[in-house]
């Protein structure tokens, strides 16, 4: 009984997901769902990497239990950021982020990132209708969470590994990270990242770029179709 | 319909957990609930604590989607250890500890110390039948977590705030953290901790000693009533 319930909700949305991806093709937007634990510094990557990328073309929706903490941060840097708060729910559902889109500027828009709740599983298991996952991995968590937590890392298309800058006077190594993944996920790029000191903030930035300029190239081939 | 199932899983999670208790209540067993996102420092906190409390009383139960890598690092602290493997739930149930029971030496044991999934939210929603809540927050993770991550710290009867030793050089307001958790739960002590250089330990043990004790003769009285 359980199970079916839970296949149900799964499948529901699934559909919405994909009801999303489709606004999101259509609107030229690539959007982006980032996921980690708390604290892993999402909304510090998302400060940092706005007013590089395009702060007048991106948007923000931010997932959290309570506050509007989050959002009040982003939103200096971003044409427009939107908490949903998620109450007792410790991942976003596809149908929060569908009743938030007729209020966005996705004509003005060319990214959309989507903050999830800080959680390492729960948000690998339902889809939004994103382009991409980008999961956040930090230093101080240890170097043991690939193998600990699969769902999220099995999804990833790409892992910052962040506030590396601590990879100095922290024991972690970057190595058994890169041999966990090797078993879960061959389609993924493990990013040394410091939003603090800017490491690896050019190559997420080109990365960004061309994800948009390959989503724009497959939307004006289905269109042409 | 999804609000009336998840109400009736947790009211069957409810009934299994104050069989889990009464299981502790007759056993003289005090039960812990470590709660934290993941790598706030659960499982050293163990190795740390283990040998200096009571090695050959202590049995750990760790929740974790896969692997056994927490249970093989405390076993050999504990007069057993046990991993439960949650596969795609980000939280332990009442129903996988009650299974876990039969197997244990719990006559031989004082302190049963349940080291579940690493997330901040739904761990604080499902009662395990523990006697008290133990959440650790690191320092890591910054000193905007209790606002937002209001579940577990509502329920917390202790907060470890682990890698205490990082407080000199990551931007941490201890302040903050007392002030939003004063508006949350004001049966709850804040206590700064380091596995790693042993602040708070003392302290730590006392307070376990003691909790024991409260339970053994809340249990007496019980049993001449």
């Amino acid at each position: 009984m359980k199970v079916n319930v839970v296949k149900n909700v799964l499948r529901a949305n699934d559909i919405v997901a994909q009801e999303n991806r489709s606004v999101f093709k259509d609107k030229g937007v690539l959007a982006l769902n980032l996921i980690s634990s708390p604290g892993s510094g999402k909304t510090t990557l998302l400060e940092k990497t706005l007013p590089v990328l395009s702060p007048d073309k991106s948007i923000v929706l931010v997932g959290d239990l309570e506050t509007t903490r989050d959002a009040e941060r982003v939103a200096p840097h971003a044409l427009n950021a939107t908490q949903i708060n998620t109450g007792l729910s410790c991942h976003l559902y596809a149908n929060q982020i569908a009743q938030s889109l007729s209020a966005l500027p996705l004509d003005d828009a060319q990214y959309l990132f989507i903050e999830n709740v800080g959680n390492m599983v729960c948000p690998g298991e339902f889809d939004l209708g994103e382009n991409l996952k980008i999961i956040l991995l930090s230093v101080p968590e240890g170097d043991d969470k690939v193998a600990k937590y699969p769902t999220i890392f099995r999804v990833a298309d790409l892992i910052l590994l962040t506030k590396c800058e601590l990879l100095d006077i922290l024991p972690f190594d970057v190595q058994r990270v890169k041999e966990d993944l090797a078993k879960l996920n061959s389609n993924t790029t493990l990013l040394p990242f410091s939003s603090f000191k800017g490491d690896g903030m050019d190559v997420w930035i080109d990365w960004l770029k061309q994800k948009r300029q390959e989503s724009i190239g497959a939307q004006a081939k289905f269109v042409t179709e």
